[in-house]
């Protein structure tokens, strides 16, 4: 099993503070220490720090939090292997390119079955289910729409129904990215918090690390992170109902889709 | 008009000491400010630093030279924009998966006409030429082979015919990796070297920083070097013949092909 953490904004912030905590549970306080990637998108393009070992010892996962880069919409993850070698091909994020745009996808559990799915246009690098899973969700993606479509609740449906199928065959807690919206689908365990004003101070659940928001935030500021399980102890997290799809545009929830 | 370098070994190896003196020209001792990538293969997956900034002065670059990752193959750029404006989508070099490998692009040169080629599965996400010019490369290798041919000198052949018909709409220096070898192909400037036993010391062209390989080599060790202009000044590269393209294959050139 592994860590997910997405965040989705409506100014660039940087995910320093949740990436912390997340790398902390990469080795340190958590049994997550076969590989880390954070995916940090700037426009349709997204950049990513990948690694194979432990976050929570990596001089890279280091100079991510010594060097903060804002971004409106970033996923990370820390993996705990349970299937697949350790290696960079099996590392999470995963990212595609779909109608001119990065797609970017992390996924918490196992996906038995995935490998009765046919594959399509696009195919796994490394062995994962979770990289399968992904190929087989950008395909049907891809097969349903010639470009990016016109109403975007069309693909937010879209997501949440491939999705579900998928799902059916396996555990598939998922990030997925587009450079516009982060989707987040919860099989067992998934929770999320709006960051907005009034900003407080919020503590990391497994470290004295605190930051107060309203030193660094203005009242327009909204901010959407998404986590396995809550990153922080004094902040109210909402959990995921299995079987839902959340979308978070701008920094808030526009859609809770059924996808069972 | 960019700088290039590739590195493509028998046995993995570090590219920090090319990698130091390409990056001297993105900004300090070059005009290639606007930009620099650094891929590194893992067998047939990629991990990139990118960064819409001067090299010389970005601690990314910094952090990648004091952390050295041991590659087969790495493919690096640095920008001095030409089309396109500067950010993240328009930073080489540019990732494609194809045959569940990732395939890498780097482009010196301008193809002025490169939009008369109709695009296929593969969607530039940025607006230069360049990318443009790799999912036109990428594409007519997808429709040409179902899979990565059984033999390799096929698509060697291949890439050298699509890189000439693209190098006719424009100037098209580019390095491409599909995770096993290096094609380098030549439109005005190119140069490489292949170190090898017995191993001597090399400086820097644009700097008074000196390795001796001899200390950290073995008498195997093959290590091929491809860049745009001489990185050292005490070693001999050869010149590219515009129109010809360079295939490596575990430290040694492997083929030399008619790429007009």
């Amino acid at each position: 099993m592994c860590e997910l953490l997405g965040m989705e904004c409506n100014v660039p912030t940087d995910i320093v503070f949740s990436f912390s905590g997340l790398a902390l549970r990469g080795g340190a306080k958590g049994p997550h220490a076969d590989g880390w990637g954070l995916a940090l998108y700037d426009g349709p393009a997204v950049r990513t720090f990948l690694e194979p070992a432990a976050a929570a010892s990596s001089p890279l996962a280091t100079y991510v939090r010594k060097n903060p880069i804002k971004t409106l919409l970033a996923i990370a993850h820390v993996r705990k292997r349970t299937r697949g070698p350790i290696c960079l091909a099996n590392t999470h994020p995963f990212v595609r390119e779909l109608w001119g745009r990065s797609f970017t996808f992390a996924h918490n559990g196992t996906v038995r079955r995935v490998r009765r799915w046919p594959l399509g246009q696009f195919q796994p690098i490394g062995t994962t289910d979770s990289e399968y899973a992904f190929c087989v969700l950008l395909e049907g993606l891809r097969t349903r729409f010639p470009r990016y479509p016109r109403r975007p609740s069309d693909l937010w449906r879209a997501v949440a129904e491939l999705g579900g199928q998928l799902g059916g065959d396996g555990t598939f807690n998922f990030l997925l990215g587009d450079g516009r919206h982060l989707y987040a689908r919860c099989a067992t365990r998934l929770h999320y918090l709006i960051r907005r004003a009034p900003f407080r101070k919020a503590t990391l659940a497994d470290d004295d690390l605190a930051v107060d928001f309203a030193e660094m935030t203005t009242p327009r500021d909204r901010v959407a992170i998404v986590a396995t399980m809550p990153l922080t102890r004094d902040e109210t997290w909402i959990s995921g109902v299995p079987g839902n799809l959340w979308v978070f545009d701008r920094g808030a929830l526009r859609a809770t889709l059924p996808s069972a």
